[in-house]
Formats: C-alpha cells, structure tokens, sequence
C-alpha cells in the first residue's frame, strides 16, 4: 500500500494510474476529500497527528505527499518509519523561496536577482541594490499568485513589509522574459533520470490555464540545458519521482523560478500526451521499478477548467480532447478538471484549442 | 450514474475509464468482487433478481453489460425502464451461435459454412452436407475453447450430441484461415461509426494471448471489408457502444467467426495504443457523447498475463510496457493481468515482444 500526504486531483490521479499497476492507497488527508472517493482509504487528520502518522507508518510500505505545503518535521518524522519518497529535504526547499533559490544558485543554476528580506529595513536595502522593478514575496505558502507585491517605484516599498504581513520575505528583480516553461523530471532509486520535453506554460492572474506541450520552437540546447538543471537538482536532493521545474526563458538563458517536489499541473498532459504519464512515472519510481518513456506521443495541450464546469458534450465535441474532472464542487477560481488536447500538428492543434478555449472560458 | 451488469476487469477499465469523466458506477453482479472494489458501488444479486435491477433502474441514468452471457430477458424488462446500450438484441444475437451465424449471412458477411444441430439426427445430416473436419459447439454458452468437439471423420460424430450435453448446437465447417484478426468498432447514438484498425489475434488452448496492434500487412481494401461488415452489424442493430467482431483471414477474404457486444479483450492495448481507449469510446457512446479518435498512436501488443503474475520490476523492465492488473487472485489459466506494449517501429516491437513473453510465459 502507498500512503500519501494530501487528497487534492494529484492524489486523485496518482491512484488512477496506481490501481491498474495493483497499487492500493490510503490518504491522509485534514478533510474528507471528493476527490479521492473510493480511490483509497481516506485517514481524516492534521498533517502532524502523530498517531495517525503512525497508523500510516505502521501500514503503507511507500509514502509519498501531492501537496508541497505539507509541514516538514511530520513528513521527517514519517521519514524514519517508513521510506518517504520525495526526500523530505526537497519539501523544505521547496517550501521557502530563498531557500529554494539559494539551492539553485549554488548549483549554478541562474536565477532572477534575489535578497533576503526580514523587516522593512532589509526590504529597503533589497530595493537599493536590485533596483525597480521587483516583487515582494514571502518566503512561505502563497501560490497561485497570492502572497506576492509588485513595486514599481520607492512608493511602493513604503510599509510593504508590514503591509505583506509582517513575515519572512525574499525580493526578487524584474525579469525580462519571452515566455514561461516547465520540465517534469523523474529519478528512479538507482540514479536514473528521465526528463520530459519542455512544457510552456500560460498563467492568468497567476493561474496556470494552458500548458503546450512539447513547447514549440525548443532548441536541442536549450532543452539540454533545462535537462542538465533538472539532473543538478535532483541529483543533489537524492530525489526520487517526479520533480518540475519552472523556467523563465529569455533568449538562449533559462532562469529557474521554482520547483514543486511532486507532480504538477503542467505535466497533466502526459495522461493521453506522453507515452507514460507523470502519475505513473511517479509511482514507478518511488516503487523502485523502472522508469517508463517520457517521450511526446505527439503535440498536445492542456486546458485548466477552473470555476464551473461546461458541459462534457461540448468539450468532448472538440475533436481530440479528453477529459479530466476531480470530483470538486465548482467554486470561482477553484481547479476543477483539466481537458488534454491532441493532435497530429502544432496547427491542428492550435485550431482545436482555440475551439476549446471559448468552450471552456465561457463557464 | 452508470449501471453496469458484470464486475469483472472490463468493469474495472470502464470505471477507470469513466471515473476521470465524472462519471460513477454501480455494478450488478452475483457475488463480490475484487475487480472492481473502490470503484463503485456493487450491488450482489443474480442478474434476475427483479427487485435489485429495479433499485438498478431507479438509480441509473444508463445501464450497459460488461458480461455477454447476461440472461437476455432481466435486460430486456431492464430496457423498458432505463435506457441499456448495447440494445439486448445485440446480446440475444451474440449469445447464439446459430442464431449470430445466421445474422452475419443475412447482411451479406460471409461466415464458416455452417447448420444447426438439435439432435443427433440433424448433426449426421449436417455433417453429411458440411464434410469433414467440422466443428460441434453449443449455441449458447462455452467460450475460450470450452463446449467444442472437432471432428476428423465418422467416428467423431458418434454419440457427439450427447456427449456435448445434448443441447442445442451448431455445426461448423473447418475454414482455412491464415490468421484470426477483430475488428472494434464504436457506434454513437447519432449512428457515427468508427472503426480502430484490424488487430491481430494469436491463441493458446483456445484461450487469447497476444493481439498486434494495429495487425501487421492489412491492405487498405481488407481494412474497409472489415468496416464495412461493422457498419453493418452495427446498423442493424441499431447498436450504441463498443462492439467486437473477430474474423478470420483467408487471403483477401474475411470471414465472420463471432461478435462480442461489449469493449473486448483483444482491445485493451487502446488504453495506451490508442488515441481514445475502447473503455473511453463505449462510455461516450452510451452517454451520447462525441466520439473520440480510434486511431493507433503506434505499433502496439497486448500480452494476457494468466494464472500467476510475474515480478512488476521484470514486466516493466521491458521498454514499453505498462502493466494492468484486475486485483484478482492468481489461478490457473486465469486471466488476471495483461500488459501493453508500445513501440516506434514493428521491429522494435517484435524484440520487446520476445522479452515480454519470456517473462510473463514464466508464471
């Protein structure tokens, strides 16, 4: 049995890959969830309920988590009963931006320009050396595009500290980029590391909504370098699953953003897009098996439902499409589903996703 | 919701099939199963008992059959009252060898030649107008090579009647056939059908093993003959869902053995061969949705796995491959698993091929 911290649509779609292969599942999880309903056992619990971590220890063989908020001194202390797959260390750093930038730097990774800050004195001293514009940020939770401030001059900086909440902080320099990708990386227990292809991706009020994937116009190099990121980083962390890294890309340049220890919404498409998807890849690896191929089936793209849900005879009606809902009340902004586009051609996909764009953004 | 009669594993991919669509199911069927546990609710009843197929009909918004030795009446007095697909006629048809016989050579698909036997009169007179070597099989029931007896000469046919159990059967003359092929097909609501291409079926003690998919040198006039015998039977049958013919191959010539009113066997590599699996296809069919794409993504094999199950670690050690387990307990000859292969050339597929039957022939 796999145990795993979190019962969101990751969850959700690591028990539908996992139960073809004889996987079963138990979800620890602080509320009932819809989304992993009769996917698994469900333990209802505050991530650090020691005794039902131990009912967890004590019964799965694996334990992995969907959900890179999940406290680390728990996940740690789960790590010494039973194996916990990603490491623990990549939560935490993947759970503080300095942290986590720090770590890339000292790969040599490149980054955005990037300082410390702890109180409104530090953020001023930031703003001094990395100049306008940049962006305030607290070094923990916040995602989707909250927990964040834009200055775009010594106005904005004025009481932004207090006004971000008063806690641990990290400033970041204005980019300048052409377009945002991601890498998915898996890395089996023995070393081996596959990568899938360049992924680009398409926020909107920092929203994931469209991911195209393989991303167009990828050069030999560039898509070589974002793999020589990922081998680094996972390497480093002594990883095993599926890791993403988010990329801005400007020019040759690849600066790394952020990682997620987990799968992540910009490898949904490997479920109908890829000939093994991120979910499987992510159990094989954690099950120490070997990895699958994570090669393109063909140009695909995919399609975030977020808010309500349009009707599966007009999605369905795209030619092409497949659907994905998680089991979620529709809420305003909330992630409810995803579509998978594919196609033989990048233009015959761009036609059937702009037919899908107006089915799904008219909800 | 759905309501399917049968739980057995193509209950269980139509439920995985489903469940990231939104949908949900209820499963009728005589005993518990392991199949499909999790995965809906089961309601334990023989297939007759009124009441629990009214509870079925009350609660299902659609009801359709994974099993096509379903008693053809319950279904029957079921479609008066919920919309079944595929329609019962289809069922009757299929369970009845004869009478399936005589549906092909109405619509003009050529068949074995063939007469019905109800005693052991009529099979002597059968075989004196067929010839030798013929087949004896019950009208109903038997299937992966059981109620069968061949018949090389006089001798045979003495006391064969009885001995097959003194039911009803069917005489059917030897055909001389170089391979077995089936063709899937979906039909829509709407009458739209679509075809996945020929697949190539290889027996053992009666019992499927291998399909290559899409089947190797099919001509563009073999592959139409095929679709072309589907839309028939399909119309016909004013059919909804998936539905499988397997056909034997003698030169240009195709020749009807049987037709399966459900998703099949030989078509479980389109979970991964496909561009929309035959579970994906049935469900929207039977939900009045768009129809997906049949078409292969590649060379593909489905290997059964029966009796034992082998190692993970060595089936997915095969490039390739991905592993489908049913959650049933091994037993000899039983179909408990099967594994798709995937690969860019037909070469590279017939090595991996050769790796994956060393292995899972091992059980």
């Amino acid at each position: 049995m796999i145990g795993v911290l979190g019962a969101g649509q990751l969850g959700r779609m690591l028990a539908l890959a996992g139960i073809p292969m004889g996987e079963s599942f138990t979800f620890l999880h602080p509320q009932e969830s819809a989304c992993v309903r009769g996917l698994g056992e469900v333990i209802v619990a505050p991530y650090d309920d020691r005794a039902r971590l131990e009912e967890l220890a004590r019964r799965a063989e694996v334990v992995t988590y969907e959900f890179e908020s999940v406290p680390v001194d728990p996940v740690r202390w789960l790590a010494s009963r039973v194996p916990v797959y990603p490491p623990p260390r990549a939560l935490e750093v993947g759970q503080d931006r300095f942290a986590e930038k720090t770590f890339f730097e000292e790969l040599g990774i490149p980054t955005a320009r990037f300082a410390k800050v702890d109180d409104q004195r530090s953020l001023e001293d930031a703003v001094h050396r990395l100049g306008f514009p940049a962006f305030l940020k607290t070094r923990r939770g916040g995602y989707d595009g909250k927990g964040q401030a834009r200055f775009a001059n010594a106005a904005d900086v004025a009481g932004a500290f207090a006004k971000l909440g008063g806690v641990p902080a990290i400033l970041e320099s204005h980019v300048t980029f052409e377009r945002e990708l991601s890498i998915l990386a898996v890395r089996a227990k023995d070393g081996e590391v596959r990568t899938y292809p360049l992924v680009e991706n398409h926020h909107r009020a920092g929203i994931l909504r469209v991911s195209h994937a393989p991303a167009p116009d990828i050069t030999a190099a560039l898509e070589q370098k974002a793999r020589t990121y990922a081998e680094r980083v996972t390497a480093k962390l002594d990883y095993v699953g599926v890791l993403a890294i988010e990329l801005f890309q400007a020019g040759d340049e690849l600066l790394a953003n952020e990682m997620a220890p987990r799968v992540h919404n910009s490898g949904h498409y490997s479920i109908e897009g890829a000939h093994t998807s991120q979910f499987e890849n992510h159990l094989r690896a954690i099950r120490g098996l070997p990895l699958g191929d994570t090669r393109s089936v063909g140009p695909s793209a995919m399609v975030n439902i977020l808010g309500g849900i349009p009707k599966s005879s007009e999605i369905l009606g795209v030619p092409g499409a497949h659907l994905h809902l998680y089991g979620k009340d529709p809420k305003p902004g909330r992630k409810v589903g995803h579509v998978t586009l594919r196609a033989t051609t990048p233009s015959e996909l761009a036609e059937r996703l702009a037919l899908l764009e107006r089915i799904v953004s008219h909800v």
